[in-house]
């Protein structure tokens, strides 16, 4: 009963910083946003860190084909405000992250040991609704869509039980949020998607957050080698005279043993899958394409047996997994805050999303973006990465 | 020095069937040709049997640029004739088999342990030539190009060491051919490249003989389910409403374990990769696609999960496995016989290639066509495959 009440009424005023995308391409509008009670198996979640990622700003622009207007982001981190009936698996008061995508292990993804893409998820496509159909968001008495059925650039978000792990209750909120999705996706494509092999060359195209990530575990798998690509010409001001899967293909001999692409373009796409040794190579595809482009490859060139392997959120089953990385983290066994380089309080978003386009002249593409942390939101600086 | 005079003097007169394609889509012509002793690390090889695969076809075709006039065929069973210099692997009288994919054991696919396509190999691309660039074959004083450094129909042909391996002398001469391209790549597609699971479901698109050998190592893996498709709509008359991979989501609710391509088209590869379980489905490319062709994929689907593999011999080390799998079928532990339904003799070389054609017409898309076979070339039919 307790659990019921937690869930009663509707929030608003004491939280205006909710952030609307009216429309495809808009300026994101701080907005007040009536936030309903969770239904059940929801739960209601005061956020305290969330990210901006490619894939929210591939959303923002329509390249994912979202509706709209909505509540972006999908990364976060926060506390259970309050849970709806028949939720089960944490309680109010409780510090968990939001996963974009779920676990409801009954479904064919999660009943398979090899399968994570659970088939309650709402990211290909995306309908922008809860598991009913319906939203927990209006503003100006207008319905507001869900992003992923995450929405983390909110104070208060609504998500299906299904998408939210519990963790340990000495996380710090103002870190974690980047367990939710960039560390799995990143460090779980090297560790648990590609499990890079001990002296091997790996490639990572794209070296924000998720490429970030990606190198350090292909770092922890004991690569002997790796090679880091960026498509940002100010950021990489060397001017390669040809392609630079040729590049690789020099700087290595016959090609890598394993290469990711972490951008989400079918051009660096097709560069990583040609970085690959052509017998025994893997391409990893860690980015989130835009919807409507397709990645062409010669056809007669694939039996000579390299692999392509999708990765979404680092193969890992998501509520099982992402807490024991919480875990690890405190434990010291991974070390995710070189990945952490800049926080800012949830009123400077645009600044925020300013900084993150800012990639084009400076050395990141990715801010875990900080939002009402309890005391001070900070600035750190990211560590120079390695790169040809 | 035996072994050198044994490689002394060019073959002609005594063995006049070889076929030659003069040109792209011509018809074969069987013509004398001089065969040329083998140069060092060459053996000469007096073909026992040899079969018709669907990259012979797209070769003469044209479809994947080799030169002509070339003698075709790359699937071949023989004896040993005459040995080049340094050659020790092997001496006049071994049986051998003859392999598209050579083992030199020196390059980085050789040295790699999930590598099996030889930097020495001669397909993709093809020069028609031998390892030092000029061929053994010419013709009415022209040239002859090789057909992947095999050249099988043709009673002679001369072949690296590399990328021949000697057989068991109990081996059955007119039917272990089949060892030398169409088990391994099947076969070893299933078992080895995909190591499908016990009781998964598995989809082969293609029912030829690389298609039922494929069938076969997905019942030999302990797979539940097997269902075959075939682009032939003579050969599989149900007319589907619509298209296959929908199907086959129907039959399977979410998609299959294993997919495999064995025809070489992109339409029934992007067919193949679509009936795969979009988080955990492993879709195999075993078909040599046209040199021109491009598989397009929805790049946005990529990250869900799914695998695409290129599958060359099964990822078999040509040499190291194949004469393994002989053993296997001397002893019963793979049987090879059901995928030999037309043995020819080889002057009826255009007969077999009328038959290989009509497979739009009968129950079979691949012969395994026989040459000077010792004593009587036979005729079976294949057995039955299982379908939708």
């Amino acid at each position: 009963m307790e659990r019921e009440s937690q869930a009663g009424s509707a929030l608003s005023a004491q939280s205006p910083t909710r952030a609307v995308a009216w429309k495809t391409g808009s300026t994101l509008a701080i907005e007040e946003v009536q936030v309903e009670p969770p239904k059940a198996q929801e739960v209601r979640i005061k956020v305290i860190s969330t990210g901006i990622c490619g894939t929210d700003d591939h959303a923002l622009k329509g390249l994912l084909s979202a509706n709209f207007p909505l509540i972006p982001g999908h990364e976060g981190a926060g506390i259970v405000e309050s849970i709806g009936k028949g939720v089960s698996s944490m309680k109010p008061g409780d510090k968990v992250l939001i996963l974009i995508i779920p676990q409801c292990r009954e479904c064919s993804a999660c009943l398979h040991p090899e399968g994570n893409f659970c088939e309650k998820q709402d990211v290909l496509p995306s309908s922008g609704l809860m598991l009913d159909g319906t939203s927990r968001f209006t503003c100006k008495g207008k319905k507001i869509y869900h992003s992923f059925r995450a929405s983390t650039f909110t104070e208060y978000t609504v998500v299906p039980e299904i998408a939210v792990a519990k963790i340990d209750a000495a996380a710090p909120m103002d870190k974690v949020s980047i367990i939710s999705c960039e560390v799995p996706t990143g460090y779980g494509a090297a560790v648990n998607s590609a499990k890079v092999t001990r002296g091997s060359t790996c490639v990572v195209f794209g070296l924000g957050g998720i490429g970030s990530a990606i190198v350090m575990g292909c770092k922890a798998s004991g690569a002997s080698r790796i090679i880091g690509i960026d498509i940002n010409e100010e950021k990489f001001p060397r001017n390669l005279k040809k392609p630079v899967q040729e590049v690789v293909m020099e700087m290595t001999g016959a090609g890598a043993d394993f290469a990711f692409e972490a951008i989400g373009l079918t051009d660096t796409m097709i560069a990583a899958w040609d970085s690959c040794h052509r017998s025994y190579g893997v391409c990893l595809i860690v980015g989130l394409a835009p919807s409507s482009s397709k990645l062409s490859l010669k056809a007669s060139e694939i039996v000579s047996g390299r692999t392509l392997k999708g990765v979404c959120l680092g193969d890992y089953k998501t509520r099982d997994c992402t807490p024991q990385l919480v875990i690890d983290y405190l434990q010291n066994k991974i070390n995710i805050d070189p990945l952490i380089t800049h926080q800012l309080p949830f009123d400077q978003l645009h600044k925020a999303f300013e900084l993150y386009h800012a990639g084009k002249t400076k050395r990141f593409t990715y801010i875990p973006l900080f939002g009402k942390v309890p005391h001070q939101p900070i600035f750190s600086k990211r560590r120079k990465m390695h790169t040809i």
